[in-house]
């Protein structure tokens, strides 16, 4: 449509990212007037956060609060600190995001970091301070997980970021693509952003319905290096875009989001599957992963590059070698056809199908959150300190539904859905 | 000392930088290897903040947990967030910092913001925001106040700071001079800093020991605009540099520190005083002050610039009408003698005699904190959610001390120990 292009051709930079951050806060978010924020980002995200907190005024917000981090004071306690220490976290801060949450606050985080940050540093203080972290974070994490709250999870292009995607540019183009690539995936570039955000979450629920309806109890893969079969949690639920939190907000968690999601069985995987996209991890990039489950556990786990940090990952707790996520995307989704490899999880798990290793989602079992823990489990519910996206899916992946009869519906063909 | 000397003049700006945030972290701070550290530092001090998380990571820091706060931020809540949400502080926050303070966290401040940074906003939205701050972060301060932890403030120039400190000079040159004035104020530009500032240290706990001996009953002040008697607390306690917080640890918390300070018993001054400095209060200039006190209340306040935010600040309690603590600071300090107006109290006040509005230090009453509150307030401590220093010294003022039996004897004469 001409206007459109007219439109998104003549809008400066600074009026796009005034957009996006209208998304992040009205369509991710929902911040709802009278509600605090609460705010993570790097430094490098300034200008995004800057304009977020304004957004989040204009929504009515009571009060924005930003928890801004320095990656030069992350890497001076890499250099300076005894190993030791690593096993210590701030749980006075994740204690106070948790009363936060509990007490209405909505939860925004900028991704966007540099992916490589940690990737020279101990492996063992880097899972030390992940394993300490995860811990401490645990009670706020849940209420996330639980979707007790309002929140989302939107990126900003940084300069050592946008020199992984892009690493034949100049500091500046590479930048600058960034960004472009980003305001496209979160669907900022058209004439309204906001409605074209309401059609795209509307699709995304059609296709959740769909396989709610087919009940499958397992999902069959079969591409290059992958041979698996994924049994579902009973019960299970898929979700994709939007939803209603608890606090009554309704928010959409991901900006992008091309996924629709539910919850594998923990006990019910087994053969191999090799990833199709480099994962970062806690600043180090991990590629050319291969892992083989039985009965739902990864009994062995190898990567060409990073194969510490993931030895050291799946070893967090005893669920980190289980998966907590099922995740279907199209091939053809608009972060797939961009043909780029972001290198950050937010982007590549909706370019691609992906699995998750770690915590599942209870909002993924029907009346989960009215279950104990001991039932959420027996349903096939996984526990753990991680979760861990990472990226399965290709054009050459063909993935069955297997119904409780076992059997097989095609459900993707050469990543496409049928 | 010809060698000091030589030294101090080949030093870059960068050695001095890291011989600061040594100081401030061995002699300020007294950080001790495996305590966590909490630090609140503006985003224009973050050269500082770094230097400081390094040489706290050097000095055995288990974690470092940065605190950083934006302008930009601060001011676009002020432009479009509504008068009714700056009742509203992140209590979380503060409660997160109390809780880290309980469990053993040393605590550093970087001052330096833009003294003016509020003063366009409406006194309203200024009063509301600290007062809903001051109560947050009341459980946190009481640790402060009672010593019950190591902890210190020091200073980072910042263009905005700079410009008003050297209005004349171009941007670079008023930072560059600011910076100098910091270093040679907080004594880090000698040979061995370290060293100087435990002579310098000395020095203030002889000259606090000879008053504790005299036991005064009362001061009385006498200079342009100025005739005041001030009465002391009963078992008031006068206190100079560093002290050993209740956790075991020695600390200077003001770097610099030139000051000798006790606590007024918050029913016994009489009298006006005229304030000898601007004030820079949330962001407000406040010139001009005079006030009327009848025992201990101040029952007229005037300013010739910033008079209502003048007024806001003594009305957010009963207690900020009174007095918390008296310093004495000979007018030849090296902060009065670099001649410089730094509108930053942490400079101006060791640059002046002055008197605070509002809560008084526990730990100038002798035995204080084995006291229960209503012992503490019948002997004269005061009580508020407000701590403002203002400056009362100059080169023309003359104090007595009084004697239990009324006899007045010269303490200082011309702004000068007699």
């Amino acid at each position: 449509m001409t206007t459109t292009a007219t439109l998104t051709d003549t809008r400066t930079f600074e009026e796009k990212l005034d957009l996006f951050a209208q998304v992040a806060v009205n369509v991710g978010l929902g911040l709802k007037p009278g509600q605090e924020l609460v705010m993570t980002a790097g430094l490098e995200t300034l200008p995004l956060a800057r304009r977020i907190t304004e957004q989040a005024y204009k929504a009515g917000a009571s009060l924005v609060t930003t928890l801004l981090t320095d990656d030069a004071m992350t890497l001076a306690r890499y250099e300076h600190a005894s190993t030791e220490s690593f096993d210590y976290a701030a749980k006075w801060l994740y204690d106070g995001m948790a009363a936060a949450y509990a007490s209405g606050a909505a939860r925004l985080a900028i991704a966007g970091g540099n992916p490589e940050l940690l990737s020279k540093q101990d492996p063992d203080k880097v899972g030390r301070a992940n394993r300490a972290v995860s811990q401490a974070y645990r009670p706020a994490l849940e209420l996330i997980t639980r979707h007790a709250i309002n929140w989302t999870i939107v990126a900003a292009a940084t300069p050592a970021w946008a020199a992984s995607v892009f690493p034949g540019e100049a500091p500046d183009a590479a930048l600058a693509k960034l960004w472009e690539a980003i305001f496209k995936a979160s669907r900022v570039d058209g004439a309204d952003p906001v409605k074209a955000w309401k059609e795209h979450d509307a699709n995304l629920h059609t296709h959740a319905a769909r396989l709610n309806e087919k009940r499958y109890s397992a999902l069959r893969y079969r591409g290059p290096g992958t041979n698996l079969e994924l049994g579902l949690a009973d019960d299970h639920l898929w979700l994709g875009g939007g939803g209603t939190a608890k606090n009554g907000y309704y928010c959409v968690p991901n900006i992008p989001t091309e996924e629709v999601f539910s919850m594998p069985h923990k006990d019910r995987a087994d053969g191999v599957v090799t990833a199709t996209k480099p994962l970062s991890h806690l600043g180090t990039m991990i590629e050319g992963i291969q892992v083989r489950f039985e009965k739902g556990r990864i009994v062995e786990a190898k990567a060409t590059r990073g194969q510490e940090v993931l030895q050291k990952l799946i070893d967090t707790d005893a669920g980190a070698r289980h998966l907590g996520e099922v995740a279907l995307v199209p091939h053809s989704s608009p972060i797939a056809s961009s043909g780029l490899i972001f290198s950050n999880t937010l982007f590549d798990e909706n370019a691609a199908s992906h699995i998750a290793m770690g915590q599942a989602y209870i909002s993924c079992m029907k009346d989960g959150d009215k279950l104990t823990d001991e039932e959420q489990v027996a349903k096939g519910l996984n526990q753990s300190l991680i979760h861990v996206d990472w990226m399965i899916g290709s054009s050459e992946l063909d993935i069955d539904g297997v119904t409780a009869t076992g059997t097989a519906e095609p459900l993707m063909r050469g990543g496409e859905w049928v």
